[in-house]
């Protein structure tokens, strides 16, 4: 039996799904690919747990309820250059400006040799090419699935389903967030603003919604995507953004007497200039097949050579699936 | 570079569509995974070619065209033990109901030591349970992505984009030829054996329709699936299968007034009892996510613990769709 230490980094919601479902697999790693996997070290933003034969569960909860005191300039360098592991996970916050202290660590991670798993997305939008190229150099793998739409499968596709193909173009729902908003508005008459509010108060919109309705999630996505699929060298900033903060009534009456549903679409092209990738709110028919993909559900839209048109439409939007999708990729690791 | 010789039993349309592709990708087999990939070998039902070295494009033409006379009781079973190749390709033709020379074919390959791509459902309907370990014994791999709907997603979900996942309900439309008919119908107001009549002379259902209209597509589908997935072990028997022969104009009208659209659908169900497998035609209403799924499309919808519902809709249905797909697996195969 082959073992398989697993440190993680950052240990909010999704960091502590992980931790949970990594205990709740081990019989399944075990049986499947004669795999002993072990969390031995976790990193949460001032405070680090190492233990080369696994941290047990009890250790783990009271490390997610221990209160630190803020260390200014701590971060989790020193310490992942003293753990030893096969495999880091990063799902500390995500920063797409400057990668922040996860681009350092998956870095640091593929260069002495781990696996890495991203779950955030900054890092990959910062440097995806960098990363990759290091992997590589590495001989190591890096995997994508959790900081690209998490359960619904994006980078699977285009690496594993549609191996082969010739992909000519891409366009999703990729934020649920916007997509809800999008929906409240069309099915309640009520404004972007208040349909914002709403989204809030349930949960499903940040305290400062931006991020996802202005179209910087689904940049951030594409991005992502358009560089790890199509080998393109796309920055955030290359990608324009349409914003979902201020739709009018009369636009809304407007999309409504012609039987349309406005989408918050991300697109990637391969153009004869090469890769243009573009956030577009786009008012589509009822008859398209994103118009009855509503509320929080998310949704990817292929077009290849030869095996025509695909779309995928699903994929849970909680800490469960996005660390769900994470240990999906493990998996991968664990059977390659 | 790795050589891999690759033996193709049928040269029908889609056995000449693999000989194609699999010219036209060598460079793509050199370059992502160091593979020098060669057709070495194909077998037609009255005759077949070796050539250690690889079979030049020119001489699989002339194959195609040579006309054999008929030599009752010819196998490639003595050919295919004289052959050297790491790989079979089975794409002859599909015998549900014995398995045919197809499961002859993949068991002598896997017994000795190939891998084997299943492009014909009929030996997994079969045997898929015993290819299966027969493969496993053999420590090489049984690959069938090109015989369970092809270019649409199904297998694959369930072992890599759901990997970990508990699967707790499948459904799908799996024959675009019944789908195309129950379109047609509803659309058009005509009645099904008229629009059986127009899929023919369209190409798109067989001279006799049975296999696709009376579900026995659908059914081959969703045995080869609950046996590979769910590890049942359901014979094409055991699966109650409806018919889309026989729709009254009153049941139509009836469909209409009630804004339903009927579909041929293949579900798997966990209950207590183990796993349960049917065909029903079942009229979902508008805004279900099948209603919008019309003509020869065919979708698949997973329900899953914790990655929530996924659905995948499309994929061509073409014989070079169908070589796509089996060449995936090929890729599987070389990346692993």
């Amino acid at each position: 039996m082959k073992r398989w230490n697993i440190v993680l980094t950052g240990f909010g919601t999704v960091g502590r799904e992980i931790a949970r479902l990594l205990e709740q697999r081990r019989d399944r790693y075990r049986q499947l690919y004669q795999a002993d996997v072990r969390l031995v070290g976790a990193a949460r933003s001032t405070c680090a747990l190492y233990d080369p034969e696994g941290l047990p569960r009890e250790q783990l909860e009271a490390f997610a309820q221990r209160r630190q005191p803020d260390r200014p300039g701590w971060d989790a360098t020193e310490w992942l250059s003293t753990v030893e592991a096969d495999v880091l996970m990063e799902a500390g916050p995500s920063d797409v400006q400057t990668g922040g202290p996860g681009l350092r660590y998956l870095r640091q991670a593929l260069a002495s040799g781990m696996h890495a798993i991203a779950v955030s997305k900054g890092a990959l939008v910062v440097d995806y090419a960098g990363l990759s190229a290091l992997a590589k150099a590495k001989g190591v793998q890096l995997k994508i699935s959790g900081a690209t739409a998490a359960a619904l499968p994006t980078i699977d596709l285009f690496a594993y389903n549609l191996a082969g193909c010739e992909i000519k173009q891409v366009e999703g729902i990729f934020t649920g967030t916007a997509n809800f908003v999008l929906t409240s508005v069309m099915e309640e008459g009520i404004t972007s603003e208040e349909a914002i509010r709403r989204a809030q108060q349930m949960g499903i919109a940040e305290p400062d919604p931006a991020y996802d309705i202005d179209g910087w999630d689904t940049a951030a996505k594409i991005a992502i995507l358009a560089n790890a699929v199509f080998g393109a060298k796309i920055k955030l900033s290359d990608i324009p953004r349409a914003s979902i903060r201020d739709l009018s009534p009369a636009q809304m009456a407007e999309w409504k007497r012609a039987g349309r549903m406005p989408k918050l679409i991300g697109t990637i092209r391969r153009t004869r200039a090469g890769v243009e990738a573009a956030v577009e709110l786009v008012a589509v028919e009822a008859t398209h097949p994103f118009a009855g993909v509503s509320k929080t559900t998310k949704a990817i839209r292929v077009e290849t050579d030869v095996m025509g048109e695909l779309m995928v439409v699903g994929g849970k939007s909680d800490p469960v699936a996005a660390a769900a999708a994470a240990l999906k990729d493990l998996e991968h690791l664990l059977s390659g």
